[in-house]
């Protein structure tokens, strides 16, 4: 050997001393923070503390001082039960202190049971701990990167049992696709689960084969080798393909009175267990380590604004239409707009901002799932991320939504072809369940334009909105009631018509409905007030109220289930403040629909003029 | 060649004659239908129409007449855009005549715009056309026939863009585990999606790799050579594992003018155009087929019930427990009752269930969309399905929640962990969207009891529920106020205490603070009525009117967020019948809960008695 061979071996002998004992300190750790909680999940921890530690301590380019830079890669643990885990590796970097670190699972603690983000926690971007969704924020987070020209990569730590999760699988296929390099996915493959052993148990070859098959660079090690670890997780930023390492652990490993055995899934260990498996693990450590820097990364300067007036309509569209001409304007004015679609770009209309931003539009095909996790993990890098599809095929992603606004994160959603109002293709197709399923998110915007003209300007103020905001739209074209100047506050209502004699509250397609309504309802001397609901959510409480106090009888038209929706929201408003003024009566769909024209469909669920007028004369006279 | 062989070849070019007619009757009846409607996918039928033709002609054996037996082969259409080619070959048995055909997507026709079943259409029996689900579907129809010693199969015929849904792989996944070799997915690779090129185009053997990556039985073909599709056919019925068969197809076969063309996806063709298509498919045809007879089928002799006692308490325990003891109960009692689980047994308590009918216990890992298909497809073959997982994530498989209301299916659902009371695990785990999401599906029940002996009576009431039904359990131990023999009617509620100051409205874990909080205020002199409304959907709107009228004050408690759930049903059952009498105040979950102990954490939430005791002081000095 020559000096520079001795030199190498020295430092590569000095780094997996410092590796392991790095791994211990995270053992130790995640035991010593579970036990104190008397709850969590140190097993699942202990097996990834290898895999782990040369991550943090070799591989992961961060700068703590600013974990929000583009430069940063990016550390997901989709297996967000190993909770301790992460916090022991933010403990080690110097992130979070020994007492915050013995503060976890209680109330008010910014280390939660599963990973959550927060401001005393800017290092954690993305919730998780609902299993199988870290690739696809993965994925969002590399595509974020490469629009960005960071040199960033992500990794992302999953384990055994949420492979089972199609998300895994379909974020696997579209990294692939989009031939992403920058993502690397560590399977933990320790082979217990949370009632026994997992499908595969330590059949490495099964992933990799998989993962192959999916189009990824794959590989299998010993995960608590850790110069086996380090390698491989070279081989990965060497390769230009997404790379799967499936590293064979063992649950509970180096506490010999539960490793590998099953029943320790979710357990704290009692404290003379922890006593003596810390003293196994060698005793505390208190390792600082710092971790690699990110290479430098410049932000490109930003364009421009075009400067183009907003779409504005007098003749009749689809409020999907004005959806899509509306992010197209948008996409000269924001340079950080990207938007995600499920296939279906030729109905939600994103396809319009394709036509011009195609860098910035990013195709998910029929994954809903794998859209909206990328989606979350585009906006922790700071992307201001539109996704679309069919409001019905949202549902599909309904977990990923949710577990998106426990991660406080931004998205804007679209969900077309509302309610019954599209027709043949059937109940399939139609979101009916979507307003309901939305409005229970919590701190989501729920809008609902009626008109072109309203679609643009609501679709531009989602824009600038935090959290979920969710804008449905309508199939068919519908007629220009607003000027294109008009504004549209998040939480206001318009009142179209004046009238003391009833109420019409409505919102999108129903809206056009109400007014037919009206007309006629004047012709017989009744004076009916309309109301166009287009923020759902916040609703207007205030003109609500005034229009249940000055008329008695309020009748609110939806093309959305009974329950949860437009009608739900009006009754949530008026009961808020005392007592309820006056009746109520909510039109909505109560049956199962079938195929058949728009009008039809209306009829038949009793949400059309000729509905709504039955409604009131019924109501005026019973009244 | 002797005169075996001549016979059998002359059988065979009859047969491949007859094949291919069949198959330009598909096709042409499928653009006529469509035509008549004025939209819909012919193009998307078209490229099927040889695979369809040579299973129904010659492979899925089905007596038509009695569509629901077990015996039966099962065809399930995924690509649901395809239906009209489905209404083509039901045509083409004679299941139903062409103008039912030529009624497709008319309001009040049972043929619509994507399969669903009706009574006028008992060869349907699952709703389809959202995408990626048939997989799951047959899977569970499939390990139905197993259990009923059947020696059927079930085809399902997928297109190649639903193959990016996760949800694909993950029921395949779960097939091959569980040794399923009489399903067989028919991929047709017609290399065009909705808005142009799916991912693979006609790269057959990416499929392939997959599908053996996943366990499985895989070969390609070429889908519009009947022959080979034949031979493929045998195949997949000789190998003992599930078989996916990679078919490469043209979107628009056998239409010159739109075959292989992007832009023509669920458009029917102009009437000029139809006829051109007509013509040069050959014109029509009017050949009707026998499908092959199915084997004969026995039903097992029905074991007597057990007649064991049903679980009582007297001592607290979590309703989850009662849950899981009910079922091992059930199980006793009821041959056809099988339970899913998605890894979580332990939680939840189907393992009790597991330990006294494992034959009849579904271990599908974590993959709640194949669990929920899996149902879906076991209960139309006759089975009394229960799945469990907790709540929080049966949001995962909201979309096939949705998707089997359309189909009319029984699913028994329980969802256990409810609320910010499961305490430290955080957010991701707790259900706090799980009412809001259920209430908003056609037909549902939705049922949330506070101690062991509601939950043995509402869980064995399910047991006899049509469509969707939810339980909701709750993690931790509480007393029991009910006796054994307490009956518990669906729409019903149980008046706890007397009062007219002021009605407690609360279900599941609420109640006990609302009854604490009774006791409180009755010590200040305060009569406060408490309502257990254990069940939500349908809710007891006679003895809520009656609470607000008496009282005056309605205060609604529940561990779920304020949108969508227990207090909007409250609200909507006193809006139902007139004005609204006296106040009503919701307390429910309005922030973003983390940790803390479930006492903590319902004290934060504002949902605990000391909550319940300030609202109603505040409010009776108000009022």
């Amino acid at each position: 050997m020559d000096d520079v061979d001795i030199e190498d071996h020295r430092e590569r002998i000095d780094r997996t001393q410092l590796w392991n004992e790095l791994a211990a300190q995270l053992a130790v750790d995640s035991i010593r923070s579970t036990t104190e909680a008397g709850s969590g999940h140190p097993t699942s921890s202990l097996s990834a503390a290898h895999l782990t530690a040369v991550l943090f301590a070799d591989h992961l380019r961060t700068d703590l001082h600013d974990p929000r830079s583009p430069a940063n890669d990016r550390f997901v643990l989709s297996k967000g039960h190993a909770a301790p885990l992460l916090y022991a590796a933010l403990k080690a970097v110097g992130a979070i202190d020994d007492e915050t670190l013995l503060s976890l699972r209680r109330f008010g603690s910014p280390i939660q049971g599963h990973p959550a983000p927060g401001p005393a926690l800017p290092w954690v971007e993305v919730a998780t701990g609902s299993l199988g969704q870290g690739p696809a924020i993965g994925l969002g987070m590399a595509l974020a990167m490469r629009l960005d020209e960071s040199a960033g990569r992500v990794w992302v730590l999953i384990g055994d049992s949420e492979s089972a999760e199609g998300s895994v699988w379909e974020a696997m296929e579209a990294a692939a696709h989009h031939r992403i390099s920058a993502l690397t996915c560590v399977l933990d493959l320790n082979r217990l689960g949370q009632r026994g052993p997992t499908m595969h148990g330590w059949d490495a070859d099964v992933f990799v084969r998989r993962a192959e098959a999916f189009g990824w660079h794959a590989l299998s090690i010993d995960g608590h080798d850790v110069a086996a670890i380090d390698a491989a997780y070279r081989a990965a930023t060497e390769d230009d393909r997404p790379t799967m390492i499936v590293a064979r652990t063992e649950k509970g490993h180096g506490v010999s009175e539960v490793a590998d055995r099953d029943g320790w899934h979710g357990k704290a260990f009692p404290p003379e267990l922890a006593e003596r498996a810390i003293r196994e693990l060698g005793g505390l450590r208190s390792i600082t380590i710092t971790p690699p820097k990110p290479e430098p990364w410049m932000p490109a300067g930003a364009r421009a604004p075009a400067g183009a007036p907003a779409p504005a309509y007098t003749e009749p569209i689809a409020t999907r239409k004005a959806f899509g001409e509306t992010l197209r304007w948008l996409a000269g004015e924001r340079d950080g707009l990207v938007v995600l679609d499920g296939e279906v770009g030729n109905s939600t209309y994103t396809e319009d901002f394709e036509t011009v931003a195609p860098e910035r539009f990013f195709q998910m095909y029929i994954a809903e799932q794998t859209m909206i996790g990328a989606q979350t993990g585009m906006q922790a890098l700071g992307k201001t991320a539109f996704a679309a599809t069919f409001g019905a095929f949202l549902t599909r992603a309904y977990d990923q939504i949710r577990m998106s606004a426990i991660g406080r994160a931004d998205l804007r959603l679209c969900g077309s072809h509302a309610g019954v109002s599209i027709g043949e293709d059937g109940p399939s197709q139609m979101a009916l369940e979507d307003i309901a399923a939305l409005r229970a998110i919590h701190g989501a915007t729920v809008l609902y334009p009626a008109d072109g003209n309203a679609t643009v300007r609501l679709v531009a103020a989602m824009a600038d909105l935090r959290d979920i905001s969710y804008v449905r739209t309508t199939r068919e074209a519908t007629p220009a009631i607003y000027a294109p100047e008009e504004g549209f506050p998040i939480g206001g209502s318009k009142t179209l018509r004046p009238g003391n004699d009833v109420a019409l509250v409505a919102a999108g397609i129903t809206l056009h409905e109400s007014l037919i309504a009206a007309d006629r309802l004047a012709a017989d001397g009744i004076a009916a007030r309309v109301l166009d609901c287009y923020s759902v959510k916040p609703i207007d409480g205030d003109a609500l109220r005034a229009a249940a106090a000055e008329t008695g009888l309020v009748v609110v038209i939806e093309d959305h289930r009974i329950e949860g929706g437009l009608g739900d929201a009006v009754l949530d408003a008026l009961a808020s403040e005392g007592t309820v003024t006056g009746r109520v009566v909510k039109l909505a769909v109560h049956d199962m629909p079938g195929s058949g024209s728009p009008e039809e469909l209306r009829a038949w669920a009793g949400i059309d003029a000729d509905a709504i007028v039955a409604t009131v004369r019924t109501a005026l006279v019973r009244g």
